[in-house]
């Protein structure tokens, strides 16, 4: 077996890479585009969980994060509440925000996360 | 020997470095300014495969990719034209684009990498 | 003990996250925000010397930064007479430098860095 693990890859991209214990994950946008950036957020978050479990890591192992908004006056204080709602209190990665035109006008929330086995 | 090794020095950033068998690219751009973003990823991935080859790896082997578009609804495609051309279909890396402005006004796309030893 | 060990945890994030000998630092922006890129750069260096000290690292063992400024052309020079000033000749980081809007009006720079134990 390869030392590097490669999951969910599609023509473009691998949703996610294992590598030495560190797992990174791709670029998650929201599936449903509607909300505003705190239920972008909240969708965004549920699919980091979803891809962590797939490789059998959890949020509690996160070590950073980067995180882009299409509006970071307008979005950062969605993006906030649904981030304290999901984050352990106890295993706060890195992080770091700022502001970047995503691949799509209805994308308000963009979020890079890599975590430990 | 040191557990660093950093290859490509100037005065600002070195173009490579590795630790603990994970080879980190600073950002690449164009050496080539005059093209379309299709044009300059073509010049930016030869310029990557080079720097991977230097210390002994190649882009089978990436594990993560973070791209800067001046214009990401006039340059995605041609970003995506040239990556899919180049990027190997069994050995996907996670990635994530964004628009941003770089530091000339004739670079179109910035690239960041880091793979594997 | 834990494989993850984590620093000066808030309530949205850890400054330092520390795991196999690699040091991931949350962005830093300035404390002061008076000063212009060049003075806001050397806060930002300081409060990285004291993030890295605290886990028994400096910046001699700096990999890979990330660089955001809120104008590039305006703030280009600045950030680099203070980071020529800081960053070890003879171990210089990958770096990657691109503007973007920060979490507030009067960040212009906000620095991310990733170092070895």
């Amino acid at each position: 077996m390869s030392d590097i693990q490669r999951h969910d890859s599609n023509a473009r991209l691998s949703r996610i890479v294992v590598h030495t214990a560190v797992v990174y994950v791709a670029g998650v946008t929201a599936t449903d585009r509607s909300g505003d950036a705190q239920a972008q957020t909240v969708d965004i978050l549920a699919k980091i969980d979803g891809y962590l479990a797939s490789v059998g890591t959890n949020k509690s192992r996160l070590l950073s994060v980067q995180i882009w908004l299409q509006d970071i006056d307008r979005d950062f204080a969605g993006l906030n509440a649904a981030w304290a709602a999901w984050v352990p209190a106890d295993a706060m990665p890195t992080r770091a925000t700022c502001e970047a035109k995503l691949a799509a006008a209805d994308l308000r929330v963009e979020i890079i996360v890599t975590a430990a086995l």
